[in-house]
């Protein structure tokens, strides 16, 4: 289950607050793309050394780091000294095996979110850890690999809309989160998609490996019930935070985010309880009609052994068989088995069992 | 599952406030009818631009506002910019995915109800959500289709029943809440009336298309359940709420219509657990059942195996066969095989599987 | 299920506050009884016109009025004038499908009970709803029909015992709380006997229909905790109730009462959890006992089978089968018919099959 | 379910406080046993008439009043009148079918416990109740029948240990409740030695009547369960206690006894989790094991139905068989049914059948 | 189930204090290490007599003294004579069936631990108790046998690391149990690959002991949940605790503790689900392979039971049977049986059974 547990297996007993990058090694660059922007003004470009970002940290303006690459640990230690940021929280940045918390410190809010994926291949979920770090005038956010996630926001910031240029940090923080929420539906909706193709295969054409089809829409959706639940309470904290980080004017719009991240949770709830039933309905109907075949097949069985029977009797070749001398005799016999079996049958039918 | 998940499939991470009209396109017109009262003087009317109430924003008289269909976006954004409704709001007007929920607002209350229905020829709950805006002195009712829900509730208007006429808009929230829980009953009524016949149906004569009338029946109660379950939390709240816009004397009505959503809840659990008792008796039943045909046919083939060898012994073709010769051998053979036929029966009656 | 559902199916949206009287018609009247007392003082008479008692409203001495049917709407109005009820209290007397509930008003505590009777001959509780109207010096109860449930209460009053003569009206509403609580105990035992015979049943002697009696059991203990439930809550609430209406000397016996009610609670889930178990135990015995038979009734099929392919090959016509000429081909066949049937038996003895 | 529910069944609707003594009629007499000390000094007597210890109810030394029986219903009112015992107290002394609970009254606490006991010879718990009354300077002790169970805590005062000859009455019923919890880990120790033992017939030797052995374990940890769970919370508000009666120093061995009780409250909870899993166990490897049987006789069958066709083909007593004539027919007769059953087995493998 | 009951069997009523060693008996000597050590200075020992270390109580350094083995009772009773240590808490430390806790009292912080392994050769938890006393400027800590899990947290102290050179003894405190619960995450991954290896068996070769490697995984699940869950409320309580013992700075330490245990938790519960799931899907696939084998056989033989029969009745030997006489007999005989049997072939494939 690397899956359900992926915190950095170091050392046990090791000292807090040191960085080990848990994941494949990789060599590539980490991205690092900066927006500035107050509601007159917005500066943004992709930079190669976070150094040039640290006078922006005094600045007024609204300052986002978006890091995409968290293997580069001499650049993130570097970043949490000059933002001030506690090594705890740098090694939390790192070790992507974390759930869902929000953590309040003196100046500034951390904040681990999971990205999902639903990889179509493999029809499995995959989880991207990504951290904000909300401080005064610049939010800080670092993803294990650069995806488009984020592009509409930028998208919205480039475009002047009112709100996002003038409410600064916290309102960004709340923009990102209900980016990575919003995408949580996809999930759900392709989830569904496939929870209802499913049930139709149950009632109308089963097969075998439609066990199979559930059990592993099970595993995810509690998969997902995993990396959604925590979130619940880190939204509703922030909406009734009462910190100087987060204005008055955003928490209803986290309000509206905690809405959205309960409605998340009743739909997996509906369908743990949906699959659940799923398999419920698809053994019994197996049972059933495998019921139905056995019944037949045994009946067709049963009246067959006893008039075989008798035919084995007048197959016998005792000499004396006073039957088989009887010019009716075969006659008689086919009476007693064609008799034997209607008996039999009726007896079926008044049992209900036809 | 597009029963279980609605919300609004918009470009995630697009600005918030951003109206989408979630379901079927519509091009037909939206049905605005307006009552205007206080305890002596009712004006009832269908309008067709919006404007025309926007004078009754400000009259003290109680007004209510009933706006049938949604897809009218900017007919929706006008009544919003003019009686001060938060974009948010709007937002959660249109996309008709939301779960039940409540939101109190400066200048109005925002609540979000859902309408079930029975289909009776689908067998399936349909759900169409109505928001209701309650203002000081006016209340706006969005509905996704004209329905005659609040007719009685108009009829007790116009008929100018004193209590509801005297007592403002508060009131009047009350009264359509109660109007929608009541409607539960009747759904409740419907499905209840299904699991009795099915019970009976179980106990008394099962066809094996049951399985799927008590599967579609827990699936109707556990999409129920979604939809009615926040109610209860914002009945509850509404109950209690120290607000301006509520006044003392509704509290004891919200109370009645919160034990009646108690009710319901209470009523859909127990339909849950009947459910589950109904599935587990079928399936024992047919177990029972089943098991009881298979004993006696393997019965009946047991017996007739053994004698049959016997049969088979006397019809070989053995040169010497001593017994053939015997003038009393076909006399021991049918011996041979009644002994052995009632040994087994008396073996089968003592171990007491007849 | 009426039974779960015995709301008042009035038309949705109808105003609060009307009374509908739910149930059969009936026509018998109402027997509306009287016992008006203080230490000193017992005045006790069967009365036809409610207005009567009416100047025993404001008279100190305790009065309470036991009203037996609620099909007379305008008695029940009357009252609720003269005594200054609320009228969604009405409503919720004549209502009789609500669940148990307490109601502090302003002069007057209502409460909502359920009085449970075992109708022995349909092997099903009935409920009838109990409505206690709890004022400063008179208590109303109302009754769907007469019964004799509040008799020894009437007989404890009759007898002068002193507490009960004393101690006003709230602790006559305990007398008669705990009334009906007791006679929770006499159900609960009538249902504990029903289990205990039939789990005696099951593992000495099962036959089909066991599996319906279990099933009703458990519909039973359903609705039982349907109905008990709330209970725990109402009592709990009065034992802490700071009211006027409920003496400090009183909590005491309430909270002996609460204690029963836990106990009653306590004892319907382990039924619960009993009737469970025995289901299991009842279908896991069921199939044990099947799989016994249908393995010794395959394991004698399975032996004869491969010996009569032997008869069956010496009772072949070819020309030319020399073994049918051999003098020992007969005992031979008989020996492979032997030697074959003891193999069979001792491989099945080693693999523990038999 | 005489176990479930022992409430006195007296007449419903009676007075509270009547005392009506439940279980078998008894006439021998109460013991009476009284140990009087403190630090220096210690009386230990037993008594005929309770009336003897009344004097030393206002003694400044601690006294211990162990009274065994509770069938001599006026000592228990006379004791009850001297030491200022409320009526529904003494009730509940004498009516055994109570739960576990604790009564904080102005001058005394009473509690009430449940001794158990594990009958070897029915594999049944019993349940005995314990009724401590813990006044300032005494601690009457009743107990159902007389038993050891409190011997070595007379064995301690005896001994003049010094803790529980200086700390009074609450140290004393201290250790009298831990006596008590003790005990329960003997009964845990037992039934968890008979679980171990049926694991492992389970998985290696099982037998038919390990099902009911199952069910009866699971009734017992459910009864067990029943009687130990409200203890959890009487220790807890007794160790919190801010009563005169219950001194701080108290406090921190009552929470041991908490400790004890969570522990037993866990073990309890594992037990039931692994009966549920060895019952789910047993049943799958019976209904592996049967499988593996039909499936192997089946196949025996299966293999020799069509051969035996084979042989019944040349049977038959046509005039005109061709085949019978050939020299070579009764060879390919034979070369027909190996093949036949080669193609069989060779199929079966194919499938993993065999 | 030694492991789920390790409660010392003292005999029940026994004073509280008494210290009873629970386990094997062991006659080796214990193993005292002691750390005195503050920013500057380390001072690292191993001692025979606790004696030694008695001075450091009251120096300001840290001291750590760390005690293998818990058999030495008068070793434990000294150490507790001096540091002030309640006779509870030693009778605690020697006793180790119990749950963990932590308990508060004047002078010191008494927290009990489980250090989990997991054995290989059995595949089964064992549970080993760690116990710390953390006062004022000193660490008690004691280990049941001596093992190399604190090794790395010496190391720390030893390189000089400043932070846990500086902190006191609440730090050191944090380091033991951050030691032990990312030791959990070692046994979790152990048990997820074991769960990981089990799932691909039971969908690829299932084979019939997966059953018990299942149930026993379920087992060792059921044992961890019940050591870890009461973590979860010990740590959060320290790191919340007001106590002068732990400082302000070493609460976020403990809150990152507090996560691990968290997400322990909850992989151990999806553990569980998945578990459970597994079994579901094993008993189902093999029920469906089952049902599979027996469709195919059960068709098999029905197919040929009523050729046989045909030709059992060609086999008889009545005198007087025309069709034996006819030249086309023998063809007849075969067109029926293969026109019954394609038949029988087509039934099956219209009823879907083929």
């Amino acid at each position: 289950m690397p899956r359900f547990i992926k915190k950095s297996l170091k050392k046990a007993g090791s000292a807090p607050g040191t960085l080990v990058h848990v994941g494949d090694k990789r060599s590539d660059a980490v991205a690092i793309s900066v927006m500035d922007y107050d509601t007159d003004f917005l500066r943004e470009r992709k930079i190669d050394a976070i150094a040039e970002v640290f006078p922006l940290r005094d600045s007024p303006t609204t300052t986002w780091i978006d890091i995409s690459g968290i293997h580069n640990l001499d650049l993130i230690e570097k970043t949490g000294a000059h933002f001030g940021i506690h090594p705890l929280t740098l090694e939390d940045v790192v070790n992507t095996g974390h759930r869902p918390k929000i953590e309040a410190f003196d100046n500034y809010l951390f904040i681990v979110l999971k990205m999902l994926q639903y990889d179509p291949d493999r029809e499995q979920i995959t989880s991207e850890q990504i951290s904000l770090l909300l401080g005064p005038h610049w939010l800080i956010s670092f993803q294990e690999v650069s995806g488009d996630i984020f592009d509409p926001v930028r998208e919205r910031i480039r475009k002047g809309r009112l709100r996002i240029r003038n409410t600064g940090c916290d309102y960004l923080a709340y923009a990102l989160i209900d980016a990575i929420v919003d995408h949580y539906f996809h999930i759900l909706e392709k989830i569904g998609n496939h929870i209802e193709l499913v049930e139709e295969a149950v009632t109308e054409n089963p097969e075998v490996d439609i066990l199979q089809t559930i059990h592993s829409l099970k595993s995810e959706v509690i998969y997902l019930r995993k990396q959604v639940w925590p979130l619940r309470e880190i939204v509703n904290h922030m909406s009734k935070e009462d910190s100087d980080l987060i204005k008055e004017s955003t928490h209803l719009f986290l309000g509206d985010v905690y809405d959205h991240v309960v409605q998340v949770i009743d739909t997996i709830e509906s369908y743990r309880d949906l699959l659940g039933g799923m398999l419920d309905l698809y053994l019994s109907m197996q049972s059933n009609r495998m019921n139905e075949v056995m019944k037949v097949l045994t009946i067709i069985a049963t009246i067959f052994i006893p008039i075989t029977f008798v035919a084995g009797i007048y197959g016998m070749n005792f000499k004396n068989m006073p039957e088989l001398e009887w010019g009716w005799g075969y006659g008689m016999a086919w009476l007693i088995m064609v008799v034997g079996a209607v008996c039999m049958l009726v007896f079926f039918r008044k049992k209900k069992w036809l």
